[in-house]
């Protein structure tokens, strides 16, 4: 087990993360003890990955019975109302975090409750209840994950995707953990993905933290050892799938899974099912965030290009369900065709 | 025009050269009078790119018999065989740099001279005339590759190609600017080529001198601006052409040429003959160079990776002859099948 955690629920009534600007130089625990502190912990980044905010606003969320002087439960319950919106509204477009604050509100409205400690004790118990869940799904996927990686398996690996993206294991990182876990004999090419190089700074230090064997290679070098035949396949996590398996990812994901193809490297996508947007046609359909010039003009300080450079930073590609061999989910791979087995997968449960 | 320049011979006998170690940030001519001093420049990179090494070479060459204080031509043949090795010795596997000594020592050793004076005007005489083909060559290249540039063309570019790797134009880059200068309306997607960022430093400040329009991106991005439909053709380099028509160039070329393939994008690359290695079979026989960690590890001074992390840092990749839509040399543009015209092209003039 690796000695550091994304986000804890701490016993005398804070939140504690690991704060992610930081990393990999250096190591620091934050401790928050108001909704405010969380939000603002949101909107700065201290913690990213939609899971991972997710789990922050629920916590965030139980620290208010926890610290209230009130003893009025709905008095207390407004109380909850107002940091929710706090919490919402750090950051705006983050499916996870609304969905986690909704369900604990809903959770609250739908329970008759007599005293402060019962509100106390169940916006905290739910708040544990999505961690919880969080992770068994992440198991579940890293569990499912293992069909497709051999006992002995070179693999490459886009952006970061692991604990600090969720609560622990995260998706296609997840997988490459477990594998090792289960003592599989794993070697990781971790693409550094520029240019916010979450692969670099992020994936390197975690897979330091487990004692996965890897190294950083330049996002433009996959091509050369897939050629040479180093590697035996590709996972991915996925910010979303559409209903006909086309994949938006961090940008890089699609040459990968290009040139993947024709290597006859295997290349898989990890999500949970809260991933895959059945409402969602196709790839094209995906509107393509432009993210800040100073992400490609610098790399953290250092300033690459000349002063008044122009830049393109689109910050996700498609990656077209063609060039996907498999869909990994905590209830199974899916193989194509997809449109079909998607469907299925949803009607079966909802 | 543009203002800068990248070598050039100054009348009072010394070599100046663009510091390329301080681009983009700083704008810094250094000049040397000694072949000692040129040797060191060429070793700490102040100088790069092989026709530029060449260049240097010749220069620094000519720095003796115009400095030298004796006055007899066997004493000054001497020193120039002296300081013929110094210079060769400062990078050892350039090939321009090692040609240019020996064609002028070679000059020297078939010209009967009487006076210092011949000897200096012999020296630099034949430094220029390397200098000035090189010129003619690049803008014959360039001139060819029009041909393939339609009047108004998106490109995208790896690495740098230009005027610094050269000393005027250079390769795919001077196809590009001539376009430009010849009135087409081109837009260039630059990619900024991790891990030393050639494009993003030095192929970024050409075209702002050239006032050519361009976007920097991600090496990562190139695919996605290729599948929605936004390039006409893609232009690089080659640090050498096998026989057979297998590209090596810069780490990242494979996976553009691949993507390009794809999309049904076509792939240029723009060579002088004196690239192409007839006596290399194929690309499987070129050795490709493992570069130091640290350009990986950082980006200039910002350390991006944690402490102790593992790299893997090739310089070059092979692009197979099969994803090359044309070679564009000084003589015309090949098209496969390459091993038949290659061929050729090397038996009508030797």
């Amino acid at each position: 087990m690796p000695d550091f955690y994304t986000i804890r629920w701490q016993p005398e009534g804070a939140v504690s993360m690991i704060d992610q600007r930081l990393l990999p130089h250096q190591v620091v625990y934050n401790s928050y003890q108001t909704p405010v502190e969380v939000g603002a912990a949101i909107r700065d980044m201290v913690i990213r990955g939609a899971p991972a905010i997710g789990a922050a606003a629920a916590y965030g969320l139980a620290l208010v019975p926890w610290h209230t002087e009130s003893e009025d439960p709905a008095e207390i319950i407004s109380q909850l109302e107002i940091a929710a919106d706090t919490l919402r509204q750090a950051r705006p477009t983050a499916a996870n975090l609304s969905w986690a604050l909704a369900r604990i509100l809903e959770r609250v409205n739908s329970s008759p409750m007599d005293t402060a400690a019962d509100l106390r004790d169940l916006v905290l118990g739910e708040a544990k209840k999505i961690v919880e869940e969080d992770i068994a799904i992440n198991l579940a996927l890293g569990s499912q994950g293992q069909q497709v990686v051999p006992d002995q398996a070179v693999i490459i690996h886009h952006c970061n995707t692991g604990s600090l993206a969720a609560v622990d294991y995260g998706t296609a990182l997840g997988v490459i953990r477990l594998a090792h876990e289960q003592g599989k004999d794993i070697f990781v090419y971790v693409d550094e993905t520029r240019p916010r190089l979450q692969g670099g700074r992020l994936t390197a230090w975690e897979l330091l933290q487990y004692g996965v064997p890897f190294k950083v290679i330049a996002d433009g070098a996959s091509g050369h050892m897939m050629r040479t035949g180093k590697v035996d396949l590709c996972i991915v996590g996925a910010d979303r799938v559409a209903a006909n398996g086309d994949v938006a990812n961090k940008i890089g994901t699609y040459n990968l899974a290009v040139v993947a193809h024709e290597n006859k490297v295997p290349f898989y996508v990890a999500v949970p099912k809260s991933t895959i947007d059945i409402h969602t046609a196709s790839g094209d359909m995906i509107e393509i965030e432009e993210r800040p010039a100073g992400e490609v003009t610098h790399a953290g300080s250092w300033q690459i290009t000349p002063d008044g450079t122009p830049v393109a930073n689109p910050a996700f590609d498609i990656t077209p369900a063609r060039y996907v061999t498999g869909l990994i989910t905590e209830e199974g791979i899916l193989s194509p065709p997809y449109p079909e087995k998607l469907k299925r997968l949803f009607q079966e449960k909802d």
